[in-house]
């Protein structure tokens, strides 16, 4: 709950770095709860603007891709979303406006470090389904949200590395078949330190390979095979 | 593309179906390509805007949670929304429109019944991609979504068993530890035929039981487990 005149003006704060208006018809209170860990109210906290938030990021995420993308396959928007959605980033762009600092955190919850990044992604979160909620469109994200975006998903398909062809295999099998991929690895016999095709690994989906792909670590092997896996399932459908 | 009268028609008669005022600010053109499958042409068909669509109804699901179940745990929540977006519902709801008349789909393509579920649902799910971005809200869609959600929604809160708890639990285990739960089962030593706790069945994440439920089948005690982990999960949170 909006108690004082100091949370109020904080609130007003982080709106006006978002880069909004100061006459943005932001719905304050959601805002406020949106940034309420449950650490602080089990039950006035930001976990039910989380779970809108969650669809909200998905949704914005996919908006701009087909607008800026619009030549993509959809295995090439998956992959991106996939990165894109994850708690890593949400968390970055959280950072790079301080979240943190509005955030209301008992402070036993706070000492857990290694909680960090899903905590600030989960804020985050929460933050887009209070915008969402206070206009029901997109009008008070994607102004900010989309420079941080497009800048991420032009690195992504710049850097293949980047790209999460695993993430988007397992989002693509668990939708379709209710189960995960899975791989199976080999190291070449005579390695040679470096080698770009020290490991092979092999993607498997029940009884049916998908892909194969080497690597210099077992996990590039493991996202060459993912990626190749993808763009067969999406040439095939 | 709309290239005759008749398909332009055809496709005025569905929104009216929906019960979309004839000056609806529909995108007749996605609207088209919404209700083309990748059979008829490989690069103009609905894949992208299924991929909008798959964001587009868990907004939609989200928001009337939302707001009809205000007092709902995000537990209840996922539970729930895992339901609705899952193709079968979205594919019953597609056919009580009859979409499958609106889908230009190749002989071969249709001929395949087995794929009539995802098929639909696919389509479905483009179609609400369509008509999201004609205004960029769900203005054109929760005005007929919402009572098929909603009944549905009840109906899965009465009766517990059309509640997928599995689906939900993996849901959560998926986004926060990216793998999957373990079920392990167990058959009482003298069991009486019909007997309610007749299988026992836990779940486990890696080295951590998370839940432990009974039932008549194996299917019901394993859904019976993911109940109780899954409430364990949301109070722990």
């Amino acid at each position: 709950m909006i108690t004082d005149y100091r949370r109020s003006k904080q609130l007003q704060k982080l709106v006006q770095k978002l880069g909004l208006p100061d006459n943005a018809p932001v719905n304050w209170l959601l805002l406020d709860l949106a940034l309420t860990h449950p650490s602080i109210s089990p039950r006035e906290n930001y976990e039910q603007l989380e779970f809108i938030g969650d669809a909200v990021v998905r949704m914005a995420a996919s908006e701009l891709l087909f607008e800026i993308y619009p030549n993509s396959s959809v295995g090439e928007f998956a992959a991106i979303r996939s990165v894109l959605v994850s708690d890593r980033i949400l968390a970055e762009v959280a950072k790079s406006y301080g979240l943190e600092r509005y955030l209301l955190v008992s402070n036993s919850a706070a000492a857990d470090t290694a909680g960090e990044t899903s905590r600030l992604a989960d804020a985050f979160e929460a933050m887009l389904g209070a915008l969402y909620l206070s206009t029901h469109t997109l009008e008070l994200i994607r102004s900010w949200l989309d420079p941080h975006f497009e800048q991420l998903a032009a690195e992504i398909r710049q850097d293949p590395a980047r790209q999460n062809y695993k993430d988007a295999l397992q989002e693509w099998t668990q939708a379709h078949y209710k189960i995960l991929p899975e791989y199976r690895l080999k190291e070449e016999t005579s390695p040679i330190h470096g080698d770009a095709h020290r490991f092979i690994a092999e993607v498997w989906l029940q009884d049916r390979q998908l892909g194969e792909g080497t690597g210099r670590s077992k996990k590039a092997a493991e996202q060459a095979a993912a990626k190749q896996a993808f763009a067969k399932i999406m040439s095939d459908k």
